[in-house]
């Protein structure tokens, strides 16, 4: 059995998305920038594009700016803001401990330049809270950053009570939502978004792809200098099949939102279920506000590479944190964030489920899992001192 | 007839790019940063594509960084040798006049920071002349970026000079080779080349993807933050589809360079020979040390907007500069640069020509020109003056 279970980090292509970026490639290869029927094609499916993104986040076309992808969205969005708080001479950037490192390492590139920030805890569930969120604000704040969903343990922030305080207080609010876009409603406006950054290959679209959503009225700062696509706050051609082919994805994502959160709920759920029986184990994150994608397991007395290399030897693919840091060998920020000490982050196990799995390939997750566990716990030496009463179980 | 003459806009992506696209999509959609085999699979086409891509133009694969394209190669490479010069305390610049915006404009961002520059002149054949630069060269000189092909006009500089000129000062060479690779030899070590900037979408690759040289023991500075990617120095997930088909499209454009060369240098002379006949109009840009797919004539008397509307409507897609000024009202700055005044270079058009163009076409492009420029110049109030002998013709 073959089985992708690490949607998070990246989704295969759906068909339609993978026809738009073929018939883009074959029929408008044009520059959209020429005057030239060819490049004037190019330009309509361009602005087409833009506008069908923007009524799928309830935004107006001109709020749209297509980018490479989420982490070029982000940068651009958080340099943008500050930029903005700098000429108001508010240096205070607000965001969460464990937000993507997109997000992590240009606030720590505006903490070089001056700026100062507070990182909320999310607590053991996973979630920012709103109080606390509130209480953070002053009157130096010129940005609040904190993600839709988290891309380890898929948790699911109060978006619209912060963007309604953000809106209440003057603050500029995004939200990373690479994680949310094409699997949860998104509403700008009643959202109360100013800014949001989404990248398609996390719903079914290409790679190399994505777009920031900027509510009119906000001066963005460019990241690529050049030319004067996307009106100027973003130069080099644009990327007409990858483009087209993100928005392909996006409305058949949409199109199938509540059935395939429904299906992957109850699957999700029957996953926690069976890999809750697994002794000295625990979820990571909230049960209820998690995408309904998002599985995440600690194990104590393992590594999770180990695991990962057994799953995958079962054909399962499954990831232990973010695929962005999978080289690296400190623990995710994310599970240290919600309070899991270093050696249980370590035997942790992420498995995003998209919509074609099945209760059978959940069964056969659940069995495997239990497998290797059990395998690797065979000869952990971690796991003889616990059961030898040693050390003592952080898990119940 | 149907001619595409705007080759230096866009190219047509070829079948094998389109297929190398296709079939990653399709086989090859994993998360190169992910441990499991698809993933894994990902990664290892990845380090082939960065090997073909080093083996190209006689770099290493460690030395090849992969972007979103010409414009963010350019911008990173620029910022990263000011970080480094301004680390050593030197801020000084060397450019010329005439080069994309992607650079002119990421130079006035670093003048804004303190960095001083000095703009070459380019003269009348639209060449920077290797004295000149030596002259400008200064203690306080940490960069010198310098295009190997001018984007409109289609001239070659002298690259493996100013290479070995920097390269004995101890200066950074960089050189914005968008309009270069694939059409012209490229070999760093060769010609002492420091950092070398790259678009996909120039050479019938895919849009959205191309790649910056970097010479060993440079450090970058990431302009997107995020992930690890990239040896940490760009963030995002790799973008796998478009870097194949990238790799696909060069390979296929340098196999062919010498014969495409060879035929594409006997159809451009035939067209300056053709065009050269119509009265007052003259050739911009050297007419031997330029790219064998460019053409730019200047035609006294007559808006180059209305001459590419014609020309479009009797299937001819041409420029008048580059598309990605092409909605600015402005005369193209290289072509000021090379001495046009502002109404002569209004009446300018670029046609780029690719491998797939016949003499035929090329006929029926020259005899499509003279009937357009006739036919502007016939209601021309500017042309009308020029005859009458009120205003007197800047070319004979």
């Amino acid at each position: 059995m073959q089985i992708y279970a690490d949607n998070a980090a990246t989704t295969k292509m759906s068909d339609a998305a993978i026809t738009a970026m073929t018939d883009c490639m074959q029929s408008f290869w044009g520059n959209p920038s020429s005057l030239y029927t060819i490049g004037q094609v190019a330009k309509e499916k361009l602005e087409e594009a833009r506008g069908e993104i923007a009524r799928i986040i309830n935004a107006e076309p001109r709020e749209i700016l297509f980018t490479s992808g989420g982490s070029e969205a982000d940068n651009q969005a958080l340099l943008s803001a500050a930029m903005i708080g700098k000429k108001k001479g508010r240096t205070h950037i607000i965001s969460s401990m464990f937000e993507h490192h997109a997000i992590l390492h240009t606030l720590q590139k505006l903490e070089k330049n001056g700026f100062t920030m507070t990182y909320l805890p999310v607590h053991e569930n996973g979630i920012v809270r709103i109080e606390e969120l509130e209480d953070a604000i002053t009157e130096d704040t010129c940005l609040v950053t904190i993600m839709t969903a988290n891309n380890e343990i898929g948790t699911i922030q109060p978006i619209t009570q912060i963007g309604e305080l953000c809106r209440k207080r003057g603050v500029i609010f995004h939200t990373d939502a690479v994680q949310a876009v094409g699997h949860l409603p998104i509403d700008v406006k009643a959202q109360s978004i100013d800014m949001l950054s989404a990248s398609a290959h996390k719903f079914h679209g290409p790679k190399g792809v994505g777009f920031l959503y900027v509510k009119k009225g906000i001066v963005l700062s460019s990241l690529i200098e050049g030319g004067a696509q996307e009106r100027g706050k973003r130069a080099g051609t644009e990327n007409l099949p990858g483009i087209l082919s993100m928005t392909a994805a996006l409305k058949e994502a949409v199109a199938g939102m509540e059935a395939h959160n429904v299906h992957q709920k109850q699957v999700r759920d029957h996953l926690i279920q069976g890999l809750s029986e697994i002794p000295h184990s625990a979820l990571n994150g909230d049960a209820v506000s998690r995408l309904s994608g998002n599985v995440n397991f600690s194990f104590e007395g393992i590594e999770g590479e180990s695991l990962l290399i057994l799953l995958d030897q079962k054909g399962i693919s499954a990831s232990s944190g973010s695929a962005c840091t999978s080289g690296a060998l400190d623990p995710s920020h994310v599970l240290l964030a919600i309070g899991r000490i270093h050696d249980v982050a370590h035997g942790s196990l992420r498995l995003s489920i998209g919509e074609e799995i099945t209760m059978e390939e959940a069964d056969y997750i659940i069995e495997a899992v239990k497998e290797v566990v059990a395998y690797l716990r065979s000869f952990s030496p971690v796991w003889r001192d616990l059961m030898a009463g040693k050390k003592e179980f952080i898990l119940k």
